[in-house]
């Protein structure tokens, strides 16, 4: 008892020994050491509360303060050293202040319980976390942006079901996607909101006795010492839905990568090669972004299905939220980069892309051709149908059709449907807000760079 | 061929017959069909904006919205009669449409696509679907502060790890839970946001080339149609997100309910017996609450997977959304109301959750004493410790301990000890924001009141 | 209470009416009512068991099984009548006996709970399940063997990465997934074994008290009833790694029948097309396919998470197993038969499968030419790359570069290099067991032949 | 270019750099290096496979094998150091082999490819994992019955829906765990067998074109290259499913160790205190044995999410493979052995345990008294139900009931009632395998001592 009471908070009261795996089991340092800047300031500012309640004196506070800081520039420096009996960064940090300044480093945990410790801590941390995702993800959309801008010219079939559908503009696609981060960037506010709302102070379950001033403490809600998981599973379920879109445009980057598109060509720096296969380069770059929505989701499934069914308040299974948001956050925060990093040095292969429009692409123009001579569109889509069924049998290609031609399907095709087989006049009609036309597309880049210049939250 | 050309959209085309397996794997109209009502409204919409944009006549839009009108009829009356062809709802109402006004009707998918359309209704749907939700919500919600208005002077023991920790009101435990659920219903709320985008003409993927008014269709924005199902997600991980919390509370009112603890009876109504064992009653409303965090979590990850990797656009894996969505929708809908039942009519036996409070969920309590006289919180923890000890070594309670036998511990303990064993006392101490004592839980109370009379979105 | 009390099991003691929401929510016979065989299978092999135990007379027994006959007989017919207290299959099919054979009807329950009775009917109706997926599965891999068998001189380009890396038979694609898919079976084989044991006569939790004998029933183990849902999960999970496969599969034929790759043309009967744009035939079938996995997923997570934490026994969140394993079981049903469809009708273009394989694809066969003249593999791979990178430089095919242009690589090249350049050839050096080469491709038909016979379980 | 060459095997071709967080994310030896040994094992039989076809000399293959034994000791000792350019286990073991030895180095990959030596890698590591996981569990298993053999005399509560049931043993609680954790040895087993088939010399797609010994190499399967991660979603599916049971018997105890229960307490070495307050014991071991189950689960989403529509054979994705397949089986490792730890030193309140059985457990029997006079099961069970209900009503305990008030539910009852009344009569009754009888559970005992003896595997 004598040799372990020392380093344990409940001292007082066990009699046995403690299992070594156990111990391993329960310790948390190895992982939650890296919230030591947060502790730190979470308790500097806790300090300060617990000394305008006159709790501590003036001259604690400031020893404290004064320990605190030196206990920052041992972690600064990679000096602070993580004993045997600290299970938890909390534990280590006010271990430290202890040998640092001695019996008043007693009083800082007056009042708040480990649980309201750990929740600030964890918050604070996430807290910037999200403030570089955030610079990531604008960083990534930034790129994909100025990129749009530049190659707005670049036509090539837009694809649904894996199929080719209609000509499309190289920019809009960029954009689809850019617009999709923006939406989640736009959750990722939400969620901050949330974040910024801090327990400590709010006890383990029946609050504080103390006039510990909790809006000093920036706590804005009460009862959150009870509500402690919903900010960590919003945020592994943001991370969730951010990576399974870039996995998405991952998945059409490598359909666009593959031999038989030959749309792109991935740099170097981000393929390799075969240990076997001397010619292959693979887009290895691409299948770990797609790969990690997986991973990131396991983290957030896993984590769900730990809170359900758990009673209310602290129960120690929470402990498992650490490793899961570290390894979310180090996740995305490698993947945005990689992605930049990826869109920044893609070769397009224009050349490629505009041979890969071929005239059926253009039927739905054709049923439009229709329309426009007032044949409503289901039978104007059915004498399209009936038009690229024709050019199959005859294996030609749909404007290789003649007038006469295509006048067994409908009379009402005149010489004037040449000026359908055309790609480029056909993206310009798609001129709605949008749409795949350059003036659409145009609009839509500087609406993301007003929007850009907006984030700063 | 000729027999199924009529039904089939794509009719102009196909030479082949389709498996009837494959037909049935395909078609949605089972499901879907429940979505008539915001497919009628969707096309009603639409019709308007063709219109504007001269594609139909006023004529044609006056016979498809009387068209439209019958249609809602049948389904009004049950009497809309889905046909073999009829693969989805959209299919089943345009097919309608054209046996009721002939071919005008075929002008109605001018510009849109199948996918627009459908992702309309969803939205449509869904926004009902949430206002329904919100208003369970908010009637939980309810009953929730006032069951704690009225039953604020009851304590009994809060608990954190199951053990036994501190006294608290047992209106506290009720507040933490309305608290998580207004939380829940901000988040739905920023969803509702988002969901309030219709795509309505924005075509399958490169826009639509005609000048339908996308501002006249409340479309915001722009690439709507690529980026189709983030709003389904978000609703699906915040219906899992939403009874997770549920089935935290309905463990809490298990173990509650058990024998062991007898803390709460529930109503008949909402418990079941046993077809072997007569005296069993079984808290089967409990148990189901705590079951369907599981399934509608399976939802929203099974729909996810499904996302995984998918390229961009629509492709038919996309289908998989509406049962997970009327699923989900239908699970919360009865949690919440069986919730609302549940709290409404159980029984709490006041005196048995005060009988379980004990001096050593005081603990805490000494060790403030101390500190209030000086002693470094750690230090005061340490002390009380050992007392507890103690008295256990005596298998005394803790507040059987003479003054004479706390001095062992500590010489600072005096006879006005005694004033530390009152459990009023010791939760009245806890009168800041979100304590257990009466003015910050009746202060709740009343933020509780305020904020449910703004729900009005 | 009168009205009703009839129509419960534990009517003797209720005195509250039930929430229609909680009926409606507690009651599973919507969809347990598919289990009405197995329900009535099990109830007459357990009567028998009561017989033989005494607890029913023989002119009893046979009352109860001509009863059972009778409902059998209506179940079968489409008119037995579901009736509002028929909260599930049991109850229903209980209250039927007892109006065709009145109050012996009361004695089938001797002894059995709802919980054992429910298990034995799941194991009843899995154990059919599994039978026909077995069925489904065996037709499927025949489907593909047999193509194989048929398809074996056709060459194409064996990806890895989503590039072209070396040249394989058509065929050894094809096996490849027969063969996970015959590992499929085996898993699925395991699962039956366990599924097999039926606990019918082990009561709640303390067992039977009468002489009920457990071996008629087919039950080999103690301890069933409170190890209910082992064999679900893994069902569930067996679902969820079947389909994985399916979705791997489905996603390079999704890939070969793309324009780009154009190796594949599915039939009309699998494919649809577009309600927008006329040209489209999309895979809708592969893309169904595609999904379903995570559609079942979604269930398995879904139980297992409902699982997670509940108390030992029967607690009510187990009634989600049912729809759970009826949805999997459908779903996988649908699924192998709609892709025994498709592997039977796609037509491959040999031609262009061909047409794919490019020199630099036999890069590997240049470093096995050196690594025969003694050069250590990872010199020779450095090697072949470096005439790789020469091709490209100067914008010739692989087998374009000279000798003396080879030479500048490494001076062991010399002509019989030439030898490599020939694909057939290629192939046919992979003749080890799971290679590629014909004898090794026919080698592994015939296995799978032999295995497909001895499939009798 | 010329300073990272070296140590990149596909060195030849590329000219590029690679960006330092697409490097980090690229490599695996952070947590691949576990893998050493298995990486050692694997090539020096692949070796011996190479000089047997004649690919190295014999004096090659002996310097191989002494590099690669020389290697073993730099691992074992701890001074084996990895260098920047080591991204694997594999590239690092090879980059020292070749310092060690020279060229000879280069000819061990001959005819492999990464991905086979990393399948062949991790199912050797996987092998042993499974060996040690097995003693661990075999370890728990003894715990439970061998406690079950001392504690078999234990009376207490059987709970289903967490109410009480009927009066079992002790041991019973404890063998249905024994039992459900020989179910998942069993599985594992099964696992084991799927684990122990070695692709080694399979290629990368096409095979092996030479004459490499795949026998020798314990390949007994073709194809395995193609079919790579099926074994290791096998092991997190069971590594779910183990923890899922170990979560309900957690639950159990946590409940039992209640203050309300107090059928157990844990002792000091597997339960830690609180920070806060002084007198909580919380049970934290318990508490991390459940949430391990979502930790777990979550891995095995993750990685299903991640292998859902990748195309066939390998892909970088599968990468994600290693760090779920490590975490999975460290976290089932530690948990089976604080199960263990756990199991092995908790104690019993027996006096508390047999107080908690109360009159009304006995309603069944009750029944079955009625039972055993001819009335049939439903009509005993509303009988007993009434004067459970009667017992209530007057505020008795349901054996105060006189035998007058009891006929007035029933005329068959009569003074022989009173030997119902009795709980060590009662358990005795369930003699039937699997019941609660002292022969039962002994009978149960000697089953699984007998078992555990067979398990050499």
């Amino acid at each position: 008892m004598a040799s372990t009471e020392g380093s344990k908070l409940w001292g007082g009261r066990f009699v046995g020994d403690t299992d070594p795996i156990m111990e391993m089991f329960n310790a948390s340092i190895a992982y939650d050491k890296r919230m030591w800047d947060a502790d730190i300031r979470g308790s500097k500012a806790y300090v300060k509360a617990l000394e305008k309640a006159e709790l501590v004196t003036t001259e604690e506070m400031e020893n404290i303060l004064h320990g605190m800081d030196q206990i920052h520039d041992e972690w600064s420096k990679g000096v602070f050293e993580v004993k045997p009996g600290d299970e938890d960064i909390h534990t280590a940090n006010e271990r430290r202040l202890k040998e640092l300044i001695g019996e008043p480093a007693g009083k800082l945990h007056t009042g708040r319980s480990r649980n309201d410790q750990v929740v600030t801590d964890m918050r604070l941390w996430l807290r910037d976390a999200i403030s570089t995702l955030k610079r990531n993800a604008l960083q990534l959309i930034t790129t994909m942006v100025e990129r749009a801008a530049v190659e707005m010219d670049v036509l090539f079939p837009g694809y649904t079901h894996m199929q080719r559908a209609q000509p499309i503009r190289w920019s809009h696609w960029l954009l689809s996607h850019a617009v999709a981060l923006s939406r989640d960037l736009e959750r990722l506010h939400e969620i901050r909101r949330r974040v910024n709302v801090l327990p400590l102070g709010s006890g383990a379950i029946a609050g504080t006795p103390f006039n510990i001033d909790r809006e000093l403490l920036r706590q804005g809600e009460s009862q959150t010492a009870w509500i402690i998981s919903d900010y960590e599973t919003e945020f592994l379920f943001w991370a969730s839905l951010c990576l399974t879109h870039l996995s998405k445009m991952a998945e059409d980057l490598m359909l666009y990568s593959t031999k038989e598109f030959s749309f792109l060509v991935l740099s170097d720096a981000y393929s390799t090669g075969s240990s076997l296969m001397p010619q292959k380069k693979n887009a290895d770059s691409l299948e770990l972004i797609r790969s990690k929505a997986g991973r990131v989701f396991g983290r957030c499934a896993g984590f769900l299905m730990t809170l359900k069914g758990l009673p209310s308040t602290y129960n120690k299974d929470l402990q498992e939220d650490k490793e899961a948001m570290f390894d979310c956050y180090d996740t995305v925060h490698a993947v945005l980069q990689v992605t930049t990093g990826v869109l920044s040095t893609i070769k397009i292969n224009r050349g490629v892309m505009e041979a890969a429009l071929s005239p059926d692409m253009l039927a739905t123009d054709l049923a439009y051709y229709l329309v426009r001579k007032g044949v409503p569109f289901r039978e104007a889509h059915g004498i399209s149908g009936k038009a690229v069924f024709l050019a199959e049998s005859k294996s030609i290609l749909l404007n290789q059709l003649t007038v006469e031609e295509l006048r067994t399907a409908s009379p009402l095709f005149s010489s004037d449907v040449s000026a359908v087989w055309d790609y480029s006049s056909s993206v310009e009609q798609y001129s709605a807000p949008g749409g795949t036309a350059k003036s659409s597309v145009a609009a839509q880049v500087e609406h993301l760079r007003t929007w850009l210049k907006k984030q700063a939250w």
